[in-house]
This record gives structure tokens, sequence and C-alpha cells, in this order.
């Protein structure tokens, strides 16, 4: 048993943030390498229309193939009602719905406000409980948004509830803008698990936009979120453009977990030679990281843990 | 009175790891520039045989003239005892002497045993006390040395004591190698307290060379340390290349306290135009750092922070 989830969100999130379309097969040999160094779910695509998203059009494919691999926990993303049906025809293991803190975020995004979202929610989630569907919500612009600013901690976990009652089953608090720092993590994460409970907000989607990245996951770890989201050479374009995202490099959050003596189950060795695919596949693409430059710990860190 | 003291150790640390002199003119605008944006506390140089640090070799002038701005207090690296003296006769406020907790790094870098650092020490710590200069002694290569791999957390408490007893006033511990980890910095920090005085151990050095850095100011804070050391810009080399620090960032570092709702007395943004006087003096040296380049916070970060 792991102590941390790393979850790779590169196949989706970095992906769908820059604009080349990485084949089918190369997409393929990123999830099987990564599967096999130990990390353990994968969101795999998204579940939107491929005329918005031509970078997510091979989802279904991706799912079929993942879920050929043993151990792994294939996710997906999905805009609506309707993305969770096409997900659940896909048979994936589970489903992630954003749920914009930010009203005005919310409906430039996907033209819902508060209150359809949350009956989006309630189809989504019943689609998903039909087929047995693990269905998260993911709060995003919870630390702050572009257009609103501040976004209101109370009306963050008010939200959650709203949609717990709706049929959510588990939360994740996602930084989409980059805002969050430590201290506001530990608020945030303290007052959504007391108002939705311990065990439904596990999960962080952190970007380091700032920087601030695994700083903001020391303070998670310390309000006991088990469950991170990371992605792969901090694939997703540079966290510098303006609506790039900045993703927290998988390598460097893996290379502070195991240092840490915190139990991810990944082999870091294995899973810096998976940055190979993506460089082979879109060549001069930028990736982050100061794991793959610096190198790993010295060996003296698994005597230290042992 | 702040909650924290950001101290500037980049005129020290990040000029003697660089090959160029930056010319003394620049330093004093950088002192002064930096010290006007509200820093408190800087290392202006460290009093080393010139012949050894040709970048240090200003250093007594340096002393001088940051001695005429209100308020800053004024403090150079020593590495011994002689240069404890030259720090007296130029009238410093501050001394740190680095104290090599790996014994194999220690004799490599100034040929001395651990029983030798003592009695050079304890010669500083006379010569210190005599001038009535705040005597702090640096317990480098704390998280691990790459000689010698594992440095024993028990040995560094108890080599800790011992400079106590030689006439430490303070200490800080030193991520000389980017070894640290954020668990590490927890154990080790509580370990020191507990060996010479929770007051004694007030500072962190950290390098960001695996991109820990502010993951262990976040680990360091929740221990009590109320002091760290960044250097503008990160200066001091690349942190991938061999030997090369990796300091800190003292933008990013500020960034985050600042958010964090810490009261840092530093205004960032004056601070971020002071890099300005470093790519003047030194051009085409690198500077690192996320928030150059994503900017600050927005304002809503001040409003609730009021």
């Amino acid at each position: 048993m792991n102590d941390i989830l790393v979850s790779e969100v590169g196949p989706r999130d970095g992906l769908q943030s820059i604009e080349r379309v990485m084949p089918l097969e190369a997409k393929k040999a990123w999830i099987s390498a990564e599967a096999a160094t130990g990390v353990k779910e994968i969101e795999v695509g998204s579940f939107v229309p491929p005329k918005l998203l031509p970078q997510m059009a091979d989802t279904a494919e991706l799912v079929k193939h993942a879920k050929t691999i043993d151990g792994l926990t294939v996710v997906t993303l999905v805009p609506n009602a309707k993305g969770a049906q096409f997900a659940a025809d896909a048979r994936v293991d589970g489903v992630s719905i954003p749920f914009s803190m930010s009203e005005t975020h919310s409906i430039k995004n996907v033209r819902k406000d508060h209150p359809a979202m949350i009956e989006e929610i309630r189809a989504a989630a019943a689609i998903a409980k039909e087929h047995g569907i693990h269905f998260a919500v993911g709060l995003s612009t919870a630390f702050g948004c572009t257009y609103e600013g501040a976004v209101d901690p109370n009306a963050v976990a008010r939200l959650a509830e709203k949609a717990a009652e709706a049929g959510a089953q588990e939360f994740s608090l996602s930084d989409t803008t980059g805002y969050a720092d430590p201290a506001q993590v530990r608020r945030l994460t303290k007052l959504v698990k007391a108002a939705v409970g311990n065990d439904m907000l596990t999960t962080l989607h952190l970007h380091n936009t700032r920087g601030l990245g695994l700083a903001n996951v020391v303070a998670g770890l310390e309000e006991g979120i088990t469950t991170f989201d990371a992605s792969l050479g901090g694939l997703g374009g540079c966290p510098f453009a303006p609506g790039a995202s900045g993703n927290l490099v998988t390598e460097d959050l893996v290379l502070m977990l195991n240092s840490m003596g915190l139990k991810t189950g990944i082999d870091l060795d294995a899973l810096l030679k998976v940055r190979s695919i993506i460089e082979e596949a879109l060549p001069g693409e930028p990736l982050y990281g100061f794991t793959p430059d610096a190198g790993p710990m010295l060996d003296y860190r698994q005597r230290i843990a042992a």
C-alpha cells in the first residue's frame, strides 16, 4: 500500500495545453511506459468535442489501451453529462468533472452558471453511478481567478457541499491559475474537509506558475491530502505564457515524496527515462523540472529511508 | 516588527560562485537598492584571502558602504579567526563562520578536522565578543555531503553543542549540496533545536538545486525557523553545474512569504526592479526565479491579508 497516489495528468492537461497533436501511438507508449514505473493512475484524455480540442480526439482509443494495463486506474476528464456518457461507453474507471468556483470563469469556459453546473454534475453523477464509475469533482479556480480575482473560501465550501449532494464521490482542489500559496492551501483544505467530510477531499491539482507547486504539496501533506496531480516534464507549455498552466512536474514531485520517505511506489530513475518518449514525439516542446538535470538524490536517501 | 527575516546573501554566496568580478560601484548600488526595498540584513562579502576569491576582495569597502544604510544589519562570512579580525576591523554587525558537518568536506575545504574547527570557532568567537559583533555558526553540509553521502543527524546535533560551548550565539542549518527534503528539514531542525536550545537555531540556508527550496522553507516555517537566506535572481551560477549552488531565489521567497500573510517588510515590486542592477553589471549572467516572469500575485492577496 502506497502512502501517496501520484496521478499523472500529462496526457490530458499537458497535451490539451499545447497546439500540436501527439500521435496516438506515442500517447500509448507514454502511458504504458509511465505505468511500468509504478504510476498507478493516469488521466489519459478528455471527452470533449474533437472540434474544440483535436488533441483529445483519440481519448476512447487511449482508454481502451490503458485498460489493458494491469493495476492502472484509468481516468478521464468530462466537461458535462454528455462526456460522462462517452466515458461510460469507453469503460473508464473514473471520471473527473471540473466545477469552476469562479462563476465568471464557469460561464466563460462552459457557458454555465453555478446552478446549471450543479444540475450537470447531478446528471453526470447519475450516469457514472449507473455504470459503476468513480465520480470526482474538481473544484477549479479554487484559489483565485484571473477574471474575478479573489474567490471566497466559504463559497468554495458551500459549492462543494452542493456538489456532494448532487453525487460527487470525491473532490480535488485545483489551482487553475497558479495563485495558491501554502498558507491558503492549508486554510482552504481544512475548510472544505470540514464541509464535505475529511475523506471526500483527497486531491490537490497544483500548478507551478510561480514556483510554489512543491511548497503547496508540503502544505497539502500537512492537511492529509493523499493524491497529487502532476504532468511529466511539466508538459503544458511555458508556465509564463498567458493561459498556460505550468503543471507541477511529476519527476520533481516524485523526487520530493520519495526523499521524504513517503511511499509512492514509483521508480524515479525509470520515470526519468519516460521523458524521451515525449521528446521524440514532440521535438522542441519545452519540458520542465529540476530533477532531470540535477539528478536524483544520492543513494544514501534510500539508506536513510530504510 | 516583521515575522520573518529574509537575509540577502547574493553579494557573498552569489558573487563568489561566479567567475566574473562585479565592480565595486555595482555592488554598492545593489546593496543600497535592495536595502531600500525593505531587506533588513545583507551578507555583503567574505573576509577570505583575495588571491583565493578575488570576487570578495572589496568586502571591507562594502561593509563601510553598507554601514551607512539606516536599519540594515551588515554581515559577512569569515572562514576563520583571522577573517573574524578583519571583520571586526571593518566594523561589521555580525559574522558567520561555516562549520562543515562532513569532516571530509571540512578537511578538503578549509584543511581542518572537526576538533581544529571547534578551536577556530572558539578563537573567532572571542574576537567577535571583544568587538560586540554577533557571532553565528553555519552548520554546512548538514543535509548530506557529496563526499561522504549521508551525514548523521545526531552527529550534527553533537557538533552544534560543541560549537555553542565554543561561543556560537546563533546557528543556521545549511543545505550546501541541495540534498534537503522537507521531512529531513523538520527532523534535523527539531533535533538541533533540542540540542542547543530553541532560540539558538534561527536560520535555514537552502539551495534550490533540485527545486525543493521553497518546499523546504515551508517545512522550516513549521518548525519555527524565522530567518531564511536567499540570493537575488538565484545568483550563483546554474544550479546544475557541478559545485554551483543554485541559491534560493529571493524574489520567489518573498512572493511566497508575503502571499502567506507573513510580514517580511519587503516590497516585492521594488525588489523585482533591483535585478536590473545585476543584469547591467554582469551582462549575460543567468538569473533565476519564477516571479520575475510570472509576475507577482494579484492585488487581492493584499486584500485577503488585510
